[in-house]
């Protein structure tokens, strides 16, 4: 098909598919004649996969061409397709404190206690590491211990929700469709595992409130 | 104290203060002369608790001056409070696809089938409810079916989470304080499980693709 019905199929209009190609986040298609290119049912796919990964889950151009790429590229081990979908929030720590203070070395101390009891095998340059530090550091120096101690529940969730979902994955049988899912289900699955989270607080502060009679000027507001 | 020594406690340099107190993340000083203010404690908690939504939980400045917004006004219900801190991420639907399309209309009653067998109460208003109907449509529309029927146990897992969360914040005693947990935990909770996520995601990967003998080619190079 021609650049005009790709836009169409994908919903993607034609200035940023060209952006896309130029930004490799597209593979060219195949050139029919010097000032035409034919594009198939890959293409499709591939566009709704960029919007899906920016437009639903937040990443930038530059991770989406990351993940994309160990997509593409049977070389990269899966571990490390998943290393570059999580690596889209670039933590810009230092800027909030000391590196080496006390919180964060105590926030330390807490995470390889919680991967050593749960028998965790993680690399330590797996760079979900640095951010859950700091998370905790953070809680710590705003004072907010009562929510720094809900890593090991956390933890706890997020083991069987990982377990399900790797095997999801790898049911899928041929490495391609594995390391897609895996991408596509780690970055979206953070924005879908976070709006029911919103949800389900919604549904248990009103419970709690109602239930313990607390804040019936509230309930009163809320009509 | 002064604005330096404000800086100092909290890292947080001199041009930035001033940028916060103009933006109105940060309540003014009190007044000792035309030309200087004097600060607190308050202040010193409220620039890290302004540094650690930002620079931890990714919000942006207009999304933490509307959460603290509610955590400063006693008129706020907590839910609302709540609802701002969720609304963080502007869901820029619509951009990728017909605003009503079937996999839209299967997402919301896959959405709805499961509010209703989970007995939620949540407000059809509450942003989360639009993020996760875009999500599930762009797993449908990806073909990734396989990835859209997780949600029951991404329901459930969040549902426990959120049940301890609004206990923890709610046990805090005072509306100033439960509130500020609540924005602080649900902002950051988020960055914290998508981290853990990512942790177990590695364990749990190596162990199915070890366990299953796959893969063998991975786990050579992974050394």
């Amino acid at each position: 098909m021609r650049v005009g019905e790709l836009s169409r199929r994908s919903g993607v209009s034609v200035a940023s598919i060209k952006y896309y190609l130029r930004e490799g986040l597209l593979p060219p298609g195949e050139r029919s004649s010097p000032n035409q290119a034919s594009y198939d049912e890959g293409h499709v796919h591939r566009l709704r996969m960029v919007r899906a990964l920016i437009d639903v889950g937040g990443l930038s151009v530059a991770a989406t061409r990351a993940v994309l790429a160990a997509v593409d590229d049977p070389q990269v081990p899966l571990h490390e397709a998943l290393g570059r979908a999580s690596a889209t929030t670039p933590p810009p720590w230092g800027a909030s404190g000391d590196a080496d203070d006390e919180a964060r070395a105590g926030a330390q101390r807490a995470l390889a206690d919680l991967v050593r009891e749960r028998g965790w095998h993680v690399s330590p340059k797996n760079p979900a590491w640095d951010t859950a530090v700091e998370v905790l550091a953070t809680y710590t120096r705003l004072g907010d211990e009562d929510l720094a101690r809900q890593l090991e529940l956390y933890a706890e969730v997020m083991e069987d929700v990982a377990r399900r979902e790797v095997a999801v994955v790898v049911d899928r049988g041929d490495r391609a469709r594995t390391v897609e899912g895996a991408v596509v289900g780690t970055v979206l699955g953070d924005t879908l595992l976070a709006a029911l989270r919103r949800l389900a607080q919604e549904h248990c502060s009103a419970q709690l409130l109602e239930g313990a009679g607390l804040e019936r000027a509230e309930d009163r507001a809320r009509g």
